[in-house]
């Protein structure tokens, strides 16, 4: 039998890692390889809405991955938020709309472009390769276009995944507004979590010049109602901050109704975020208006901004 | 106006470089782009004889380009094989068909596909996007194709690219045999070449393990024509191994008619061609036969044997 390859986003997967992992494993079956779905990390409250809303199940969990194993990246081009042993494995393929972040000593088929969501670029592949998308397919690269753009008011979100969404809607048969809202909403239900997990959530390690930097974002549809536990957040913050040397968290709650995002800045770069907004954090936390994505409106802006 | 794309390939250009640069800025300008073909490095006989059977100039040569400049690169992701400023210019687009070897702190659009040339893909973003190829177009990416296949004798020769080549074909009107061989033979006269320049047109500096090492390609249909230059060959790799401090000058002499390779091994990194395939270097030199492509043949059997 023909070696089964492994598909998997990035860790602490959110919405676009874990279905574009399941739609480009049908995808490839479509093309007639043999690959299976993965995941590197627990599914979040958003992507179960959708995984129960379609009844399916979630990829497969992976606690690691054999040396000279053949994988395919979804949703990543980052060793930093791969598997451990990345350079160890032959890559078949990327898929992704991120920076690149990775170096091969082979050639790979790499398909990226910079657009809101990797379901986006997946659908361009589906249509290319004249293969029908179904239903579930249609519903799982929607639900990634509408978490990855907020419902389309996020900066990364562009034209063609407007155009993208609108098609995939038909197939899908659901109505974009009223099940984009409630399925955001589902992720933003933190009352299980504790404070480790909710840092957890989506929390990136990124260097701004030398500042040693996390850079954590939540959704909610009520920002008071997070900062309720900055009480608990903040010395959770701060442990990991001692633990791993950090210069900086930075934890973003952002309000996906109104789109406006609560900083919590703690560590010496704490600055940098003062300077790259303007603002003056006030018991460590400031209001920054407008700022919902971290790829276009915080790194950049705090990388210029960093010493 | 809108700012001028760059578009280029890798120094100490091929003939894939050269055209997959012109094929880029014509399919840019049907897309509505504003791009300009560009190379890095003089041209090579063979591209030469390309240009002017179909009477078109050179692309521009870049001797420098500006920081925040937008550019695409075709034919490369190293950024040992680029511009200077690599991580200063915003790369706006890949077309490759090598390894992954550069970062970037940003989303781009990149295409890569493990094929035989550039063009090939290139081939299928015309075709995706609906745009007619004429037939100097033609003429230019099934040059490349004959080019970095050895008229599809490589181990790097997917059937794709064949088949591509062969549809190319019917657009350019040329007789692929007749005129491949006559273009690569127009690459191997080195007649009007000194030494230095010999081992400059197609040297890429490798790593090998910790082994610091030049790999050179030169193409013939005569090896001993070229051995009659040995003489003169090794005080000049010599020197650029003192100067560079390198373990290892490997020169390979390829004979693209019985598609064999005389190598010329020097440096203390010598025995690790003798280790790697099975050879003993006699006056530093031995044949090793069926061996054409550096990047399937040699530099992963190279490394693998390397301290």
């Amino acid at each position: 039998m023909e070696k089964e390859i492994l598909i998997f986003g990035h860790r602490s997967p959110d919405t676009d890692s874990i279905t574009s992992s399941i739609v480009m494993a049908n995808l490839e079956a479509k093309l007639g390889n043999n690959a299976i779905a993965c995941r590197l990390g627990d599914i979040n409250k958003e992507t179960e809405y959708v995984l129960n809303y379609l009844g399916i199940d979630a990829p497969k969990l992976l606690e690691n991955v054999p040396d000279g194993a053949e994988v395919i990246l979804v949703d990543h081009a980052n060793v930093k938020e791969s598997i451990s042993n990345l350079d160890n494995v032959i890559i078949k393929k990327i898929i992704d709309h991120h920076q690149v972040l990775l170096n091969t000593s082979y050639p790979l088929y790499y398909r990226a472009e910079p657009l809101g969501s990797t379901s986006t670029i997946l659908y361009k592949l589906y249509k290319e390769n004249n293969i029908e998308i179904d239903k579930v397919i249609a519903t799982l690269m929607l639900s990634a276009i509408i978490s990855d753009t907020l419902l389309f008011k996020s900066p990364t979100c562009t034209d063609e995944d407007v155009k993208t969404a609108k098609e995939l809607k038909n197939i899908a048969g659901v109505d974009i507004e009223k099940y984009g809202l409630e399925m955001l909403k589902a992720g933003t239900d933190l009352s299980s979590f504790t404070t480790e997990q909710i840092l957890s959530l989506d929390a990136k390690a990124i260097d701004l010049k030398s500042t040693k930097a996390i850079i954590a974002q939540i959704n909610t549809a009520s920002i008071p109602n997070v900062m309720e536990r900055k009480l608990y957040l903040e010395p959770a913050m701060n442990k990991i901050i001692n633990e791993k040397g950090l210069d900086l968290y930075m934890l973003l709650i952002t309000d996906i109704v109104n789109s406006n995002s609560q900083v919590i800045a703690l560590g010496k770069g704490a600055h940098i975020v003062e300077k790259a907004y303007g603002v003056t954090l006030e018991n460590n936390t400031a209001l920054l208006k407008g700022v919902v994505s971290r790829k276009k409106q915080v790194v950049p802006i705090m990388t210029e901004n960093a010493d």
